[in-house]
């Protein structure tokens, strides 16, 4: 199963900064998102000497938590307090902001308990189990194909969740590891009362911006504090990550515990000649168009600024991290790798007659690319975010959830099963601010692309627009509908069919007319190309089992995995080495005073009193991707030492392929966190509370 | 040299629009944008039984116009009538509009020859001489490389230019064609006084706007007339191009004069998988950003939709066009096409000894892209058309010129020689309204991305920024500059270098501290790339004359050419047959009264007089691009029938290959345009004009 590394490198000659990846079968050393279930404890003991036994690896990972809108958090004190990103709680920031208060800019800080202010639509889900049920779905699926697999395997999954237990306070997911190989039911404790506790300004939160972002040297402050609580308490939260008293230093070994959000590493040369040659040529040219919106949008004013802000932010860090995707898959030599690798392994099945069964699995593949290929236009636009977002999101959604709940649980479409109504209803209900002149800059945007790319005589074009320009009707839409009212959302879910084919609500009569074309073409897609694809990547991972083995790490799929490595510099584009560690000092010295390198009054005031040698952020080798953002960096101890932020430049590549010469994760270091909450913020109520735990 | 048509049309399978493109070779059926000194009149005489004479030749070429900004025109009167596109005009209607009269939206009607307003920056080009001057150009070349090499031809060339004679109603270009297999000396007279007639309203000039762009069936009334003045006076244009009394019909032999813009069938397949991987990627998200902030910027209100809406279309066009491109080298199967077609020269040119000096060149410009690939970020960056346009392109253009007048004319950059000075004084001297909001956008937006392309850290980006956002630095610049008075920078230019050391502008302070850095990157990138391309791409010419003969047209220059072709229908993407015609009736039915299918006044009022029946708009089968917008369509008579404005969607590949089934030049009809001015503008004034040379 293993091939010798030294070998393989020989073939790794300059020039392109990722062509080594994917070289060396099955891992480069440190490559890895691990299950919790799965886990290279000797790998770990034999390079480092040091064992994660079982009852580490429960604790950590009950003290890590999965925040349901994309990031990763822990647990920091056995009451509830919660520590991610200031990234990853920059909407509720935003959301809790009026035009009087702008927290987003000024940032929060609860001085009491009685002043940490509820998230209005925030989840945090701790993984408790997990349990094997590949038999139950393989089961269902076998000698099944297109809609016929879809359905079963839809109805054993609401299955499966639905015996989980029905109390709101528990999830469970049904998670497909190597693309179809494995299938477990994560079962999770939801917390879905959780509270602002602390969030510093944007600008020291984001210092350096887009400009910056995945880079390193890096200077970011970029923290929330949440509280999980329970019956209007805080929480108890016995397994929870104490504080490292001295930080990590150049070269400890440093895991993380985290949610990577996805990653296509075990995606077939065909699926990734597909991203390169049409997905990343149509979407990203969009992208950047609705950055472009955004960027102007935002100088009209400051309450334009305020509700745009975030959105800017997350289009800049997706177009970013996107266009680092498109670049290694266009590097030729990278993806030559790729191919390497898929032929080795091809290679090994067709020389062993046990595997024949597998043999055609790639070739399948590559076929359905061409179907994906007639409907990806289609299925670009007509699933596109905006009509699953704002104003019109709640629409769609109350046109379906009321369709589909009139159905037994097992025959719905996935995102309306009783268990995910809990979140549906949660999310229709929660009082959140809509600024409606940027809904419809969204929906104007929306249908204008739509036209572009279906063409202004394609038949869900005309149903769409009618006689409207696509200004006219986004106008018409936003200014006519009372769909940002929480309680008239209520009102129509809870009224259910009768109460949404009776409304006159402009933005429900819109989402109900275009509706059955949209889930026409959604079935039709998972048909034809998605319920294939899993069939055939579903025998490449047995191949890939019957040749490398089992001890693999799965494709990122947003559930809890734990990566090892140590602290780290590295050599960056123009050769120069950069080391593992910044300083506060540098954080000062890089401050020009003009945005994204100006600092907030709070840091220049208490600079004096600030130790500016201490450490700022750091790099480390561990293995993550978007998703992980907010993870807990732990040293072996399982202490906290640093706090995932992001990753950088040669992190972008992990998508396809980790380099460990390269790839870097960039973390708060706690020193950096501890010095500021306690020196520049003053909060000394949360200091205690996670000094408490420290040791 | 020739292969059989039919024998590589076998390899054509379905499934690809563009695949055959590429199989054949030399030339498809009606390929072709054909120098006046080489054009096929036997070929056309073969298939068509006309045989398109010297004198006609001749007369067709002198009726012709070039217009510099990137457009093509005819004579249509011999009192200098001038025929193009509304979007060849609409740059010179904005200019003359104001905050009270919105001349693009409303349209312009000069009722008198008193009311003909002058374009303040509009110059037509009438090419009267072509002389080769290959021997004198290769000669000085012969033996030198780099930069050596560009500064013998940049002395060549202004010696040749200035051989012509300086008076400033002459223009002489030295013309590569072949990519420097041949080099002609184009001696143009020049109008510079070109005053607008007419222009119709915007929103009927381009119906349809982005959804119809590059498509057909279409129904744009796309026609803006100007005239050539000398001596204040009605040009004399004895050869003029009459108006067909009858039209053209479905079949017929047209012919199309114009100065297609430029093409890249000749490029090696290194050089289009480079544009491929490495520009697009980069560009067009750029472009696609920059659109999405001009449509935001013109929702702000009437003057910024002013400002803009010009801009807007351009980008719009340009993004479309691209996008057509981009698609077409990333169809594999085109592509491969490509590749067949280089594989099958080299292996002709491997097959003979004599050509054996020709056969490393190939590979030497696959060598060159990975040179070019260091320095192409940079390269775009740097050379971005936000420091060559507006109030920055004035400064820079400013400071250039001062240092380059102390040069002797042989020394200088090719675009400040003692010829194209005169095009520079015109330009910096021309009242042209400043837009001060569009131009902070612009400059923001420059400063932003060439920021996030070099990184914060590179030396230019801290020179260019200092501790200024982009945001204050664009806005310090545009609100401190001086330069939209046009007399300031008459005043800069006349006083030269002293002057423009001397002032304390912002702009012309700032164009100052970063010419150095842009001239030596450009230096470098013209000697590393630029003349070494030049150099292998002269001995792959050399190579395709040798084994196909010299009867191939040259990749199009934006210099005159005449392509013929009939006037033929196609299948569209779903496989239906689009008949090549459209009537002003169909336009009718389109209108639905929302942009960008709303009609003016002017056309609903007129609609009871109008003959819905006749033609409004048609497809040809003629091979053309980019800068024959404003072509004449003409008949075997040399009368218009017709008036190029656009392509199909078929036709955006054809910058790789010209693929005659599908491939489709759109031009008004001119029985069209003559109901429109008469019926709808009522400019009998003009029609009369037009009517007395009817034939």
């Amino acid at each position: 199963m293993k091939t010798n590394i030294q070998s393989t490198l020989v073939t790794c000659l300059a020039g392109s900064l990722l062509m080594c990846l994917a070289l060396i079968q099955p891992l480069q050393a440190e490559e890895g998102m691990w299950t919790f279930d799965n886990f290279p404890s000797k790998a770990v003991a034999a390079k480092y000497g040091f064992t994660p036994s079982q009852p580490w690896l429960d604790h950590v990972r009950a003290a890590s938590l999965r925040i349901a809108g994309g990031c990763s958090a822990s647990f920091i004190s056995p009451q509830g307090l919660v520590m991610t990103n200031h990234h990853c709680v920059v909407e509720c920031v935003e959301q809790l902001s009026t035009p009087q208060q702008n927290l987003v800019e000024t940032g929060f800080s609860a001085k009491t308990i009685a002043e940490e202010r509820k998230c209005p639509a925030f989840e945090l889900d701790q993984l408790v189990q997990i349990r094997d049920v590949t038999a139950d779905i393989q089961g269902v699926l076998a000698g099944k194909a297109g809609d016929e697999a879809n359905k079963a395997l839809h109805a054993k999954e609401a299955e499966l969740q639905q015996s989980c237990g029905s109390d709101a306070s528990v999830r469970c997911d049904v998670v497909s590891l190597y693309h179809g190989g494995v299938y477990d039911l994560y079962r999770y404790k939801r917390y879905t009362d959780v509270r602002l506790v602390f969030a510093p300004e944007f600008t020291v939160a984001q210092f350096g911006g887009d400009p910056d972002n995945f880079n390193f040297p890096r200077f970011d402050f970029d923290i929330g504090l949440l509280r999980a609580y329970e019956g209007d308490k805080p929480a108890a939260s016995p397994e929870f990550l104490r504080w490292g008293v001295n930080g990590s230093k150049d070269g400890d070994l440093v895991f993380v515990s985290g949610n990577p959000g996805g990653t296509s590493r075990e995606l077939t040369v065909s699926q990734l000649a597909f991203a390169r040659d049409t997905a990343f040529p149509l979407e990203m040219p969009e992208l950047a168009e609705y950055r472009g919106q955004l960027e102007q949008f935002i100088t009209r004013g400051p309450e334009q600024a305020r509700a745009a802000r975030e959105d800017l932010f997350f289009v800049e860090n997706d177009f970013k991290a996107s266009f680092g995707r498109q670049q290694a898959l266009l590097d030729t030599q990278f993806f030559g790798g790729k191919q390497q690798e898929e032929q080795k392994l091809r290679a090994a099945v067709a020389a062993d007659p046990k595997l024949a069964p597998f043999a055609s699995a790639w070739d399948e593949i590559a076929q359905i690319q061409r179907v994906r290929g007639q409907l990806f236009t289609r299925r670009v636009s007509l699933g596109s975010y905006f009509f699953q977002t704002g104003l019109l999101g709640y629409a769609v959604t109350l046109v379906r959830a009321a369709a589909e709940r009139t159905k037994p649980n097992g025959e719905r479409l996935p995102e309306y099963t009783d268990q995910s109504l809990v979140n549906v209803q949660q999310e229709l209900t929660a009082p959140i601010p809509i600024h409606k002149d940027l809904e419809e800059l969204n929906l104007t945007l929306l249908f204008t692309v739509v036209r572009r790319d279906l063409g202004a005589d394609d038949s869900f074009v005309r149903k769409m627009l009618g006689a409207e320009s696509p200004e006219q009707l986004a106008h018409r839409l936003v200014s006519g509908t009372h769909l940002e009212d929480a309680k008239v959302r209520e009102g129509l879910y809870a009224g259910g069919q009768g109460a949404v084919a009776a409304s006159a609500d402009p933005m429900i009569r819109f989402a109900a007319s275009i509706n059955e074309d949209r889930l026409a073409l959604r079935k039709d897609y998972e048909a034809r190309v998605e319920a294939p694809t899993r069939a055939a990547a579903e025998r490449i991972a047995n191949a890939r089992f019957a040749v490398y083995g089992t001890s693999v790490d799965p494709d990122a799929t947003f559930t809890a995995r734990l990566s090892y490595g140590t602290v780290k510099g590295f050599e960056n584009a123009e050769g120069r080495f950069v080391d593992p560690y910044t300083t506060i000092g540098g954080l000062f010295e890089r401050t020009t005073g003009a945005s994204p390198y100006a600092l907030p009054q709070t840091w220049l005031t208490a600079k004096a009193s600030l130790d500016l040698k201490l450490p700022m952020n750091l790099s480390t080798t561990n293995d993550i991707i978007g998703g992980n953002s907010g993870s807990p960096v732990i040293d072996r101890d399982g202490n906290v030492v640093g706090l995932i932020f992001d990753g950088n430049i040669f992190s972008l590549g992990g998508d396809y392929g980790y380099d460990a010469a390269k790839n870097r994760a960039v973390a708060v270091d706690s020193r950096a966190l501890l010095e500021g909450l306690q020196k520049v913020y003053h909060l000394d109520r949360i200091v205690g509370e996670i000094q408490a735990g420290r040791r």
